[in-house]
């Protein structure tokens, strides 16, 4: 008899762990216990499943060439067991036993396991907000929870859908709800969506979805649901007033499904998650973790943190199937990556945004460069903004962002691989990426972005972001606003109150610059601003920032015809 | 009076170089010498401007927001002189001048320098063939160059044109002259084009070209071009017969422009390129050397080499400005990437090939993993084949290669950064990269080419390069070709001579495996064959390999309905 290996849930570290098991030991007993119908699904795809983009919910849960990942399936091809609609319902971990519970007939029984791999997922948090059991007030975890969604949506038969939560879920759900023809208010407690963002990163992401006829309430408390004589939801009455709605997504969270784990006396990390090492083993050693239930450690925060994603589950359920099959593989931790499509909105981070290291108490440096994706000649070039925040002390890039109609994924999965090796922004500057003019500039935006990093911790540069400028000027600070775009530029669209001294001018126009109140130097990106600051500087001038981006990074008012 | 900087060269790290020591030094005089008209273009974009992409060639030397890089430019907005259409003639060291002449004047002046950067660039190697002077055999270098090629391309006045030179500017080109409505040849000398790639990539190139309407000579050496009675070439008489032809390019490869240099006594490398350290000091210290003359330390290989390419020199040009202004900056070297468009495909590689590492003697195994760039049920997702190639003895990865339609460059230049960091495969397929459905797979393809090596490393698995297999094939060799797909795609086309076991029969039909013959099992990719070679290993079989990359990576013949 070959040893017995028990993995409960078979969504995706699931079915990873039996296969890379089934894979290294050809002759163990390999079971999956699936709660629900459906295995092996994308539950990231479910928001284009629900926008159309998806046609049939079956792509989401068949292999690349079309068949069908059902118990059928993994018994023929993959030769695992598979029990679906059925509940683990206690670990017996002195007779190294799981007690299941088909959900239809009720039928228990007892599975024996060598090795046991927890893999039970997340689900969404339930907010106590009274009326949220009305009909029509949703959540997104299930192939199901789609179908519903299409169900509501299709033929625009939901003219106003609220959504409440500004997160990852929330945001990529605004386009697919768009998509469907109905109108979408958002609505977020905190004073910005996006929180994963630093303050000037996000609101570019709230200007673009408003740009697409999203309304984004922030700063806004659901007080209640209300729902009609049939129960449904009719409005959702926030601390901002009272929308009109015929459907609403509750996207406030997830959190990690650990009371199975908890009731069998599991350790549980202080993030909510099954606490594992790094081979991905609980605090009993004959029981691993993987996937959304088990915290995740951090290697920039160097903490445990909550991460569903379904590429971390996949790699935590192949250590752990490997491991339980006897060989010894390890899992190094996250970066905290996250990237998601917001309309024609690319969105990637990791590591620590500034907020974030400001609260660890990390003195960091940040730089903004904005550019286009590839040479501004080359047809179908789109603009990103590219963030990376350093260590002071170290040099070291401990954050990356970028969002942006251009490609900010790879300039991000670069620079997390660059933050994984705990390399410098020195060094990053000096990395021979790919180069041809499809695909990049001569420079970079990444190595831009380093670069300017690089001349902030010399002492060269002081920048300034957006929201920075945007309080000094809400303060009512005596601040000189320089515009160092040419004349038509300025036209266009200006900060309100700058200055116009064009680049090309500021050497000999030295005494309309003021030496005794702060400069704050833009152009379009930044960089003619970072010359007029040397040649400030060359000239005497100490107080002179450069606006972080440049215009192309700026979210706030401007002024055309200045 | 300023420190004096002289920049002999005006087109990538020569203004690149000014423009730092400039910002770094607000007093210094910099000067940079130019012998040609214009400065600062985008030579890599000269293809884009050939096919009409590019429409206005004053987009290739203009900023992002449309002004002309001229001397005027330089002088008002950089502060930089520039003195073009003017040839450095000799650099006297003793008396640190450079002794300059007008192109059209004559007239000759020395400038004396406290610093001098040496950016004289590369030119193409112009081959002894008979014929080369006749009109319209062309080379491609300056803005100039291009602008001849439109005129003969314009209208489609040139049925066919011949490229002699399958490496880099020969392939990008085969693009920019076909969408001229011309037809292309292309005659190498070599057994296949692209010889930076393993020959299993290069000939899924090559298909692709074909599949285009290219005509690829390989084999083949041009044994002289013939004129008509206006001196116009007519033909290219090759080893393999004549080819009647209205117009060629010389694009056989570039070499450093590196006789001042010389003939003032600096050391030149053994590649061909100055010699230069780590600050991009040449062999005299008040000289520095940056962009294609001056020569590359590869960390992979860790020899000099010649790469002519618009990043690196824009990243030695700065350097070598710091440092002319008195700073310090360090340039890491090279990993020898490079990216390129041809038709839909899109082409990146960097560090060893495998051919490359085995001249060196270094033991290496190799993974080719094939996937699509996203997930199969994302619109738009398309497929990329992607090989990594990783040393034996330490598991680090050496080297990467992409081909495809879809995003091959995220993916090299994640790997390249992995490279520069000596991570080893382990590493890789740890790497926390960005997920989400726009833009990749939770297992993204190159997550699963670390673990394929993993597997090949840990004995788990042996592969089989297309190449290698055809090679047996065509040896005669008495192997069983196991396709493990599905009857459907079997039909649709196989391997000739393979047989069809589809995965989930192969428990069941062992006996119709031999285990005294060599066993090659195939599938889309290679994850069918990849678990079919798992169960075989189970059942006590001892030579089974997996086909690298699947059909996906088949370059070679197949038929259907078998």
């Amino acid at each position: 008899m070959g040893k017995k290996i028990v993995v409960i849930g078979g969504v995706a570290a699931g079915p990873k762990a039996a296969a890379r098991a089934r894979r290294l030991d050809p002759t163990a007993e390999i079971t999956i216990v699936e709660k629900d119908e459906l295995l092996s699904y994308a539950g990231c795809g479910l928001p284009y499943y629900i926008s159309g983009m998806v046609q049939d919910r079956r792509q989401l849960m068949t292999t690349p060439v079309g068949v069908m990942r059902d118990p059928t399936f993994f018994a023929k091809v993959k030769g695992i067991k598979v029990l679906n609609r059925t509940m683990a319902t206690t670990i017996d971990r002195k007779a190294k036993e799981v007690e299941v519970r088909n959900v239809d007939t009720g039928a228990t029984q007892r599975l024996p396991y060598d090795k046991l791999i927890i893999a039970t997922g997340a689900e969404p948090v339930e907010p106590p907000i009274p009326g949220k059991e009305l009909e029509n007030v949703l959540q997104l975890k299930r192939v199901e929870d789609a179908d519903r969604f299409r169900e509501h949506l299709q033929g625009g038969a939901c003219p106003m859908v609220a959504i409440v939560g500004g997160g990852l879920i929330g945001m990529e759900m605004t386009e697919a709800i768009t998509a469907c023809g109905s109108g979408v208010t958002v609505i977020e407690m905190l004073p910005r969506v996006l929180t994963m963002l630093d303050p000037d990163m996000s609101l570019l992401v709230e200007n673009h979805m408003r740009s697409r006829g999203v309304k984004v309430l922030t700063s806004t408390r659901v007080e209640r649901f209300e729902g009609d004589e049939n129960g449904k939801v009719k409005a959702v009455v926030t601390s901002n007033g009272t929308i009109p709605v015929s459907l609403v997504l509750l996207a406030i969270g997830m959190r990690p499904n650990v009371t199975l784990a908890k009731e069998a006396g599991l350790l549980i990390g202080a993030s909510g998650g099954i606490y594992v090492n790094e081979y991905m083993q609980t605090s009993d050693p004959n029981i691993y973790a993987a996937g959304d239930c088990a915290e995740k450690s951090c290697f920039v925060r160097g903490t445990g943190c909550f991460l569903p994603l379904g590429s971390v589950a996949n790699k935590e359920g192949r250590v752990a199937g490997s491991n339980a099959a006897g060989h010894v593989d390890r899992f190094p931790g996250v970066a905290g990556a996250t990237a998601l499509k917001v309309f024609d909105y690319n969105i990637a981070r990791a590591g620590l945004s500034v907020q974030q290291a400001t609260e660890l108490g990390i003195p960091v440096i940040s730089a903004v460069a904005a550019s286009p994706d590839k040479p501004h000649y080359y047809p179908g070039a789109k603009p990103v903004v590219l963030k990376l925040i350093a260590e002071k002390a170290t040099r070291r890039l401990i954050g990356v962002e970028g969002v942006g109609l251009g490609d900010v994924v790879r300039r991000v999965d670069v620079a997390i691989t660059a933050m994984t090796a705990g390399m410098t922004v020195d060094q990053v500057a000096g990395l021979d990426l790919t180069y041809a003019p499809p695909y990049s500039e001569a420079m970079d935006v990444l190595i831009v972005a380093a670069n300017i990093a690089r001349n902030k911790l010399d002492g060269l540069m002081r920048g300034c972001t957006s929201t920075e400028l945007q309080a000094s000027r809400q303060a009512g600070e005596d601040l000189m606003l320089l515009d160092v775009r040419s004349p038509d530029e300025h036209q266009a669209g200006a900060i309100p109150g700058s200055t116009l001294v064009p680049l090309g001018a500021v050497r000999g126009r030295l005494a309309e610059i003021p030496r005794d109140r702060r400069v704050v130097a833009y152009c379009k990106s930044s960089l003619r601003a970072w010359e007029a600051a040397r040649i400030l500087a060359g000239a005497g001038y100490t107080n002179v920032e450069v606006l972080d981006g440049g215009m192309m990074a700026w979210p706030f008012e401007t002024q055309q015809g200045a």
